[in-house]
C-alpha cells in the first residue's frame, strides 16, 4: 500500500449535464407548470450549464410529470452553445422527439432484464435490438444520439449485474455510432472500486467517445464514486440541481448527486466546469418553494 | 493526467471512533435522558465499534446536553477491548475527567483564534499552553491523551487557517506525548486535495502516532476527504451514527460524516473495520425515535 496523491491524476475540466428537469421532475409528486419547468431549464443554462437533458418521452399515463414534454421544448428560449436533449425508451418516444427541436436524444435500456420489462415492458435483448431502430429514426432526423446503459452497477430486483452483459450493451451500442454513451447507476449500488474496473473497460472499448456516468447518491457514495471516475478517465457527468431524483419504478431510489455538490466538488479538486454555482444553488432554492420540499442536496442551502 | 486505480493505495484496515454520543447529542435539542445515551454508548459498542467519544466534561451552562458525563459513564457497561473516551477543554474538565472512569481523554484547541475565544474563553496560543498541563494532569490519572486540533481546515469566523499553523500545534502537542492526535475540520470546510496536503505533512510529523481525522459533512464532501485522507495514509476515522453533530458555537455547522456511510464506504473499498452497518442502523433508528427528528444519513433508514 503506497500513499497515493490525486492531483496529477485530474483533469483541467469536466462536463456537467443538468438531469433535474427529466430525472428530477419526473420523481415528484406535485404536478409541476409546464412554465415553471421552462423557467428552471433557462435558469439553468443561464448558470453555465451546457448540458440539459430536459424531458422524457415516455407514456404519459405512466410518467405523467412528463406529458408536457413537447410543450416544455416548444416554449423554451434555447441559448446558444447549450444542448437541450431528451430521453426515449421506445419508438414511440423517438417518434414524438423528432418533431420538436430538441437536439439530443438518448436512447436507454437497462442492462437488468426484470428492470427493463418494468420499466418498458420489453426484456434487454428485445430493448437493444430495438435500439438500433430508434437510433437510425433520431440521426436520419438529425438529432444527436446517446446509447444509455440503465442498472449497469446492479439491480434491486436482479442483484449484480455481470460486467460482460454491460460491456456486451456498449458494443452493440457502439455499432449504432452513436454521439456519446451514458452508464447509469439506476440505483445507486455502485462503488467506487467496481466504478474504476467497468469505466476503465468502457472507455477501453469507447475510445475518444464521450461518456457520461449518471449516478445516484442513495447510499451516499455518489461524489466518491464520480472521483473515481474521474481518476479512471470520466469526465462528463449526470447531476441534478438540489439532488432530486430516482426512478419511478424502483423502490427506496433516491435522488441524482446534487449539482452543486459536483460543482463544489470540481471547484475543490481544481477542475473547471464553466458553472456558476450559485446561480445553481438559487435555481435549487426557487424549485424547493414549488415543489414545497427541501431538496436533499446540501449546498444550496448554505447560500 | 494518468489514470489512476485506487485498489493499490488502500489499506487492510482502518478504525472508526464513533463521537455521536458527544459530538451528535450536544448538538441535540431535545433533552436526552441519561439512560438513552447509556444505552445508545452500549449498542454502539456491541455492534464492534472499539473507540466511543462518549462524553465530554464542558461548563454545563454551555453545553447543557453533555451535563450528565459522569453519569453516563458511571453507568455505562464498559465492554472489554473498547475505549470509552471524552473530550476535555480546560483544566476544570480534566479534573472532572480523571474522577471518572474514562479510558482516555481528547484534549482539543481550535487553530482558529476567533474559533477558541467563542468556544472556550481562551486564545488559541494560551489554550495551547494550557494543554500542556491538561495533558500532564490525565497522564498521571492514567488516562491516554489524545490532542486534537479544531478548525484545522478553515474556519468560519477566520477563513482559511494556514497549515502552518495547525503543524506548529501538532508539533507542540508532539512533545506532550500523547497516544494519539486528533485534526478536526470542525466547520466542514475541508476539500480532499487540502486534506492530502496537510495530512502529509501532519504524518511526516507524527510519524506511527495514530492520527483521527474528523470530518463534518457541510457540503457534502465528508466521504471523499475520507477516500483522499485514507489514501494519503490515515487510517482513523469520526463518525457520528446517523450522521448527527455540529457544533453548538458554529452557525451552520453540519454533522459528522454518518457511521453507516463511512462502514458502507469501506465495504466497497475492500477495507475492514470490524463493525457491523446493520447494528449501527438500528441503533440510528432508535435514536431517531426519541430525537423525533430524522438523522441526515441515508443508509440506515434503507434497512
Amino acid at each position: 500500500m503506497t500513499p497515493t496523491r490525486w492531483e496529477a491524476a485530474l483533469p483541467s475540466h469536466v462536463v456537467i449535464r443538468e438531469v433535474g428537469p427529466r430525472d428530477g421532475f419526473q420523481a415528484e409528486d406535485v404536478a409541476i407548470p409546464t412554465e415553471h419547468k421552462v423557467k428552471a431549464i433557462e435558469d439553468l443554462a443561464k448558470a453555465g450549464i451546457s448540458h440539459i437533458q430536459a424531458v422524457s418521452f415516455v407514456h404519459p399515463k405512466r410518467v405523467p410529470q412528463m406529458q408536457d414534454a413537447e410543450a416544455v421544448l416548444w416554449a423554451l428560449q434555447k441559448q446558444p452553445g447549450v444542448t437541450y436533449s431528451g430521453l426515449a425508451l421506445n419508438l414511440a418516444g423517438v417518434k414524438r422527439a423528432v418533431a420538436t427541436q430538441v437536439d439530443a436524444l438518448e436512447i436507454s435500456v437497462s442492462a437488468s432484464d426484470a428492470h427493463s420489462r418494468k420499466n418498458t415492458g420489453m426484456g434487454r435483448d428485445l430493448a437493444v435490438e430495438q435500439a438500433a431502430d430508434m437510433a437510425d429514426m433520431a440521426r436520419e432526423a438529425g438529432l444527436e444520439v446517446i446509447a444509455g446503459v440503465q442498472c449497469a452497477f446492479g439491480c434491486v430486483f436482479e442483484g449484480a449485474i455481470p460486467e460482460k452483459q454491460v460491456l456486451g450493451m456498449v458494443e452493440a451500442y457502439l455499432a449504432l455510432s452513436p454521439q456519446a454513451l451514458c452508464i447509469a447507476d439506476t440505483t445507486g449500488m455502485a462503488g467506487p472500486l467496481q466504478v474504476q474496473e467497468l469505466m476503465t473497460q468502457v472507455l477501453t472499448l469507447s475510445g475518444d467517445l464521450p461518456v457520461f456516468l449518471h449516478l445516484h447518491d442513495t447510499r451516499g457514495l455518489g461524489l466518491v464514486n464520480m472521483t473515481a471516475a474521474i481518476m479512471s478517465g470520466i469526465h462528463h457527468f449526470d447531476t441534478s440541481c438540489g439532488g432530486m431524483g430516482g426512478c419511478p419504478f424502483i423502490p427506496g431510489a433516491a435522488g441524482n448527486v446534487p449539482t452543486e455538490e459536483a460543482l463544489y466538488l470540481m471547484e475543490r479538486l481544481g477542475i473547471a466546469t464553466g458553472v456558476d454555482l450559485s446561480q445553481v444553488s438559487a435555481c435549487s432554492r426557487s424549485l424547493e418553494q414549488f415543489l414545497r420540499r427541501v431538496l436533499p442536496g446540501r449546498i444550496h442551502r448554505l447560500n
